[in-house]
């Protein structure tokens, strides 16, 4: 496991998985762009997830609803009147700060709940205390201020008028206000789950830590409709399937564990995190939350169109509870990746960073190595072959031991070499990523084997 | 073929391919939430195409470049001067149009281009000719008035600053400013190309004919980087690459023509679309374009980093051209759906719905189907097996007539139906959709016959 965040950060540039966002034009706030390397992996995790959620998951549904939509979405959901951060700016320095942050750090009893407490009782303890700035240590702050976190837009069609849009905040509410439209179209019973995979925004002014936090991140959520009565059961089976999945990512399990939510939201029965150690600490991986049946009374409320169910056994009509269990394919993939660098003192002195993915999520399965130049053309057949299966780089430049490190650092699992025994009996060699063990085999052999190790 | 629109929208919303967007709220501007069949054929349409021109052409790089990007790309772009529509307002009816629509359609000599014309030349032709509204036939027109087309937002921290972030309106920004980044990471040789399937956003007003023009739509695309004196040649290289790829996704190529762009943009030096014939008449499904050095060029102006490329072998330093290869998805969706959309008579004189898909993008690739309920036990542990290699439907609710016509109308290629034989001796029987010809086949060799036809 990697101890620096910034060693991820610089391989993820030099290897082609991440780069700063709009980076030729000095970069723009906290957005990130996804090499070729960068996007194979996340797209892996994605699909594996899907597999998982959706394909192979009995009753479970995918969906892709829109960014933008009806704006009273967001007023039945409460983001349009609660979803902000309380801030205030250092006059001296002109740093911004979360007053509410600043609260809980001063306090020593713990008993301070800066969530209960208005704009102005919070002017009223940091002035009380002299709560100095973290940065440049005066006491010169404005007051505080709400700072709204969604991104707002407008649909207004001249100059002049407007009728403001948000970027969604939360892709589940697009399940929720599908909830009607997935189970009479697709005729599901309940229990069944809805999934969704897409990008969500929050206008956040302190993210960092590279992508584990960003402005513009993607979800993937599954939010499971049940009986009220079962809620807890599921709750609790979807605490398994976040484990299990996280271990079959490649996170070991010393690295994982849950925590129960100490403030529960209102509506929440029951809410969780699974955790995972980063090189900044403990932190969510996702989140499994019985969301009660909050949502969709929520959405029945404002639409004036009910949400519920009529079981066709019992003929009980009911607001079905939901379990939702979430989290970000990109902070995902950063614990993937934190997980799986290593650097390995070699026999010769040498140091190799080597990524450990398990071999169904590395971005590239097989690298193709011509030992010689004039072994091209073989080389460029079995590359042929190959990528009909699988994701596969190709690589002539340089020595074989350099082409060997490059492959060990984007976490191909099997590099293959041609040399000349290859044109007389049709056999390559295939290296292994982490024994760097090569055996020999027979070409027609090559799918079969790898298949058997990446799937 | 299909005959009419409506027919795919109703067919769309009660068969979980596509519901209106924000729908329990009445709707959203011109919105569309993809339900789990839609979302199905979606993501099959964009990993075909991912395939192809990703994994298995040599030096191509997929990358996912962010949705806000550093505003300084859309001065560099052009679009912030000039990515907009004049608009009047039918002061009588209220309605919206187009200035420069109107003034094409009255012109009868061919002549007038309102593309080069200002506002307020605009303005004296519509008064001059005393253009009448087309919706009421009033002349009482507001002044033409710049539509901008981007959406803004604000990443301003607080209530009161401002600074405008736009939703980027294409996404191929994204790789020219990628350029260097890709090449250097990859250790790419010109000509390379670079793929990207993302989020644009446009704020139009008048989009429509279903998901053909939305507001919010996906792009997937193809910049591919090559020398200047080879640009002809791998334009016309690509116009192939979309015609057979059309092809693959099953448009007959009846359907299919080219129709070069009568005007070009000023920096292009070729440019074509790819036009399908949809209910709505012959229309864009993509377009290939020779963008010369342009995009290159503006970016390396506006951000004082040099783009280009230097040879290794002949040591020229060049911008390279850019050859674009760009197509939305919905579209491409929306030409299969109308594509596939056949009403046949059966024998005993009804008429089933049936989508012909290619079995390869087809949204579920089985349906298992027990034809009474107790054998729903034998039924289950085959949807267990085939589940892990295919997206299955299972379906044991009412006759197998029925069941099978749920399956034709979201073109479910194959149709396993378990009855009391197969607890006997382990066998099955497999329908084809087009043919509805049954034959009785071993369990075991349940997944090789599919995958040889949907692979």
């Amino acid at each position: 496991m990697v101890d620096n965040l910034d060693k991820i950060v610089n391989l993820c540039k030099t290897r082609g998985l991440i780069f700063p966002g709009s980076e030729i034009y000095d970069g723009f706030a906290n957005t990130w762009d996804y090499g070729p390397v960068g996007i194979s992996l996340r797209n892996n995790l994605k699909n594996l997830w899907w597999k998982k959620l959706v394909q192979t998951r009995p009753n479970s549904y995918g969906i892709d609803a829109s960014i933008l939509m009806n704006p009273k979405v967001w007023e039945a959901s409460g983001h349009v009147k609660s979803f902000s951060d309380p801030k205030v700016d250092c006059k001296n320095c002109k740093n911004r700060q979360r007053a509410d942050h600043l609260i809980e750090k001063f306090d020593k009893t713990g008993t301070i709940i800066p969530d209960n407490m208005t704009n102005e009782e919070m002017d009223a303890y940091i002035a009380e205390h002299k709560i100095k700035c973290p940065v440049c240590g005066k006491f010169d702050w404005t007051n505080v201020r709400q700072f709204k976190l969604m991104f707002e837009t407008s649909r207004g069609t001249v100059e002049g008028e407007k009728d403001v849009v948000y970027l969604r905040p939360e892709t589940c509410q697009g399940e929720y206000i599908n909830f009607l439209n997935v189970q009479r179209s697709m005729r599901a019973k309940i229990p069944f789950g809805i999934a969704q995979i897409g990008k969500s925004f929050r206008n956040e002014i302190t993210p960092g830590n590279f992508i584990f936090r960003c402005i513009e991140f993607e979800q993937m959520e599954y939010q499971w409709f049940c009986h009220p009565n079962d809620s807890e059961k599921y709750y609790n089976e979807f605490k398994n399937i976040a484990w299990d999945f996280a271990k079959e990512c490649g996170i070991k399990e010393e690295n994982m564990r849950f925590h129960d939510h100490d403030k529960l939201a209102f509506y929440a029965k029951s809410a969780c995190d699974l955790q995972v150690k980063f090189p900044i600490g403990w932190q969510e991986l996702n989140g499994v939350h019985n969301r009660s049946d909050y949502d969709l009374t929520q959405h029945s409320k404002y639409s004036g169109k009910p949400l519920n169910y009529l079981d066709p056994y019992t003929n009980e009509r009911y607001v079905p509870y939901i379990i939702e269990y979430s989290m970000s394919p990109e902070r995902l993939m950063l614990a993937v990746l934190c997980e799986a660098y290593d650097e390995e003192k070699l026999p010769n002195g040498d140091t190799r960073i080597v990524l450990h993915f398990e071999p169904k999520i590395a971005p590239y399965k097989v690298a193709i190595l011509p030992l010689q130049k004039n072994l091209s053309e073989k080389a460029t057949e079995i590359y042929r072959i190959l990528c009909n299966e699988f994701m596969c780089d190709y690589d002539e430049a340089g020595s074989i031991g350099k082409r060997y490190r490059r492959q060990d650092e984007i976490g191909t699992p099997f590099c293959v070499t041609i040399d000349f025994e290859t044109l007389e009996n049709n056999t390559v060699t295939i290296r292994d990523r982490d024994s760097m063990e090569q055996i020999r085999i027979n070409i027609d052999d090559l799918i079969n084997y790898i298949n058997e190790k990446v799937k």
